[in-house]
């Protein structure tokens, strides 16, 4: 049964299995005792360090465990602009970070703090230039991803590393999808990371920190992992992840370049079997197993519901699979399409066969789900009798019913006039300019509904 | 090899282990997908969780997992001061609370709040009526340990909590050293446990907090856990934990009990083989496997050196133990002896051979320790040419020198007149008076030394 969601958490690797094993007897007392039980789990957890650091790049004074990638980010990020407050309270981030890093800034926010969020282009990759522009002296701390998790899109990191360094300002690298396939570029100042990502146990973030790179502790702390992570170590899971990152490193390059050849193969082809999909991200700066493509006229929950009774586990950044019905904020922020998407990150081993079974699945499952939503046919278009400026009520219709009705009408205005399409899904906004960019026609505004919702209008030009 | 510092961490039970490996393979993906595997692990997500709720006496929406049972905590007092801030901005604590407790409540106080330590008694409990007396219109929370970590001494949670409603303050109660003993009494607004403290692995706390109690999660966080405990869920050491932790209690009324007679024997044979020593806690109301004792004219960090040769892994609450050179808060709050302190916390299937290998190498330990540091015979004082009023100075000396010099001299001044001790190490502040305690000795009190440091003084009664 293929498993394609490792960018959500990768299966156990066999080394990390291991290990686990061999540091329940070996880890469970307290590292900090003096007696024998305790000096073994120290014994082990400073190995664990000196590793995870030599992967990273950085010395093992510099790095230190957390309970998950989530806690490193929050960790890290509030510890720098706590430490930088005396040069400002401003948080610089790329639109496209991952939630962890989001939820960081909201509570800077919350506490008084500002947020700036530097937008992506199609690809979802920052500009260094805009990047840059968007620092100034009051500037605590910039994030940047090293790599996007929902559309496998690589950042320039070097490059905005280098504008950061220009400006005085520090540089948390969130490197939870990248770190498994290789060291981060050199520059940053605070680098997080989370082991069931690269096929570690649950249970392990990491947290580097740069000697010089003035930081603060936020909260209530104790004597562990140089006070910036608080509780008794997870010793066997962080053995376990330490081993485990060594051993997905040493695999890397010959198992990325398989994978990035299995990815190429699902871009070019799913386009040429899969009428009206739109295939997101870099398709050359990206992370060597992961690819993304939205369809239109489908809605991401029924889609992945289908796959996965095909046997296929995949995710969406669609708002239907989504708990508060908004698209992705990655996809909006690239402003490409939202509905049925599709995110597929193969886990390392992924065979062929599944790949090809995938492809040969694909297109039964979308045009099934189509058909049952009443979607307009691929070649469709070609009105019968044109009518003027029409208006379609898509009020308390979920996406992807608005773009449907949309899609089913534009062809019955004459080119040059429009339709606007009335809707209260949260989705609309992103999708119909979406829809328009992909179909050629002109995205002209949105404006309020007098009957609720929004207006979304769109002039017909092909 | 019997390794006796179970309060500190304990083995891993064999059930965890087995549920470990087990929920390795079917729990490693993320329960909030939809695709198989993630409604694989959610299923043992819920019923960790409703095992765990049952364990702790609470409904399954009422109970979260946190890292550990310190992140527990601190999410615990964050959440539940901050739920109530319009109440007011009070913590009140016993003084002998958890250091995760206590660091919580600096951060408290580093944010402007207020914090009172009840005092305990000799025993280490509190008094339910001045814990009582403690609390005021502008307390936001109470917090009390169910049983103390350093000495095993039970508190008065049920009469706490009656208080605590009575004033209207919700009680958080730190379970962590009991929970695998059997359920906290009534009447508790919040709990914190942790697993590795029962015999579950590292990683896992327990958070619950009952409906109806107001909270307020602090800091950054995301969709997971009711929104109280950010990042991936360490879902196979949750299973595990939750598995361990129904085992255990299994198992705790007739494990107690066992090693509730293995305590007493210490207990009791401890002051009968060793002269000089100080047997600390509440003798009944306590934990059935944790005792501990102070033995004077010894130095913490040799003993459980010599003890860990002999082969026994055991804890100590000196200051010589401590990173900070301070002797442990609990023994200081109870005003009992700290120097030589041997804290023995035995774990599930102790063998009672072990107990008395243990009692039969002691006296010798102890008694070689205080040969090479050249403290007093037990028979000793009984002087020859009485001086008057003593000034020892025992400036740069650390713990148990200073009340070593002052047991050699004690003899050579006439009854009525006084030893003044000079001293520079934090533990003679409490372990000078305690020494007069234990000898029937007057402690008279302290000034600050011109020579530096601090006079403690002491008149000859005895």
């Amino acid at each position: 049964m293929p498993y394609f969601d490792a960018a959500s958490a990768a299966p156990l690797h066999p080394v990390a299995r291991q290990a686990l094993l061999a540091s329940l007897d070996e880890g469970w007392a307290d590292p900090a005792r003096l007696y024998r039980e305790g000096r073994r789990a120290r014994l082990l957890l400073d190995a664990a360090r000196e590793a995870a650091a030599e992967a990273v790049g950085c010395r093992p004074d510099e790095l230190v465990f957390t309970p998950s990638g989530t806690r490193a980010v929050h960790t890290g990020v509030a510890g720098a602009l706590a430490g930088r407050r005396r040069a400002g309270d401003r948080l610089v981030v790329s639109a496209v970070e991952h939630s962890s890093v989001l939820y960081a800034g909201e509570a800077h926010a919350a506490a008084g703090g500002t947020v700036t969020e530097v937008p992506v282009g199609r690809s979802g990759a920052v500009d260094p230039e805009a990047f840059g522009a968007a620092l100034d002296s009051r500037t605590a701390l910039a994030c940047l991803q090293s790599a996007n998790h929902e559309v496998g899109t690589e950042q320039p990191v070097a490059e905005v590393a280098a504008a950061c360094r220009a400006a005085g300002v520090p540089l948390f690298v969130d490197a939870a999808q990248s770190l498994g396939w290789g060291p981060v570029p050199e520059g940053w100042s605070l680098l997080a990371a989370s082991a069931h990502k690269w096929g570690g146990p649950a249970g392990v973030g990491l947290l580097a920190v740069r000697k010089g790179v003035r930081f603060a502790p936020q909260g209530p702390s104790d004597e562990r992992e140089s006070g910036r992570a608080p509780g008794f170590e997870n010793l066997p899971a962080i053995v376990a992840a330490a081993a485990s990152l060594r051993a997905v490193r040493a695999e890397a390059a010959a198992e990325g370049a398989r994978l990035r050849a299995l990815v190429d193969r699902i871009r070019a082809r799913v386009p040429e079997l899969v009428p009206d999909v739109e295939v997101v991200g870099d398709p050359v700066r990206r992370l060597p197993h992961l690819v993304t493509f939205s369809c239109l006229y489908v809605d991401g929950e029924t889609l992945l519901a289908e796959l996965d009774r095909e046997g296929f586990s995949v995710s969406s950044g669609s708002s239907c699979t989504s708990a508060t019905l908004t698209p992705s904020h990655v996809l909006r922020a690239m402003g490409v399409l939202s509905e049925g998407n599709v995110r597929v990150s193969l886990p390392a081993g992924t065979a062929e066969e599944d790949v090809d079974r995938f492809l040969a699945v694909l297109p039964g499952v979308v045009a099934s789900v189509r058909d049952r939503l009443g979607a307009p046919a691929p070649a469709a278009a070609a009105a019968a009798e044109p009518a003027r400026s029409l208006v379609v009520d898509a009020l308390g219709r979920r996406c992807p019913i608005p773009v449907i009705e949309l899609a089913r009408v534009i062809g019955d205005v004459p080119v040059g006039d429009t339709v606007t399409v009335l809707s209260d899904d949260g989705a609309a906004r992103l999708d119909i300019p979406a829809w328009c960019e992909m179909r050629g026609q002109e995205y002209v505004g949105e404006e309020p509904s007098p009957k609720g919702g929004t207006a979304y209008v769109v002039r017909r030009v092909a």
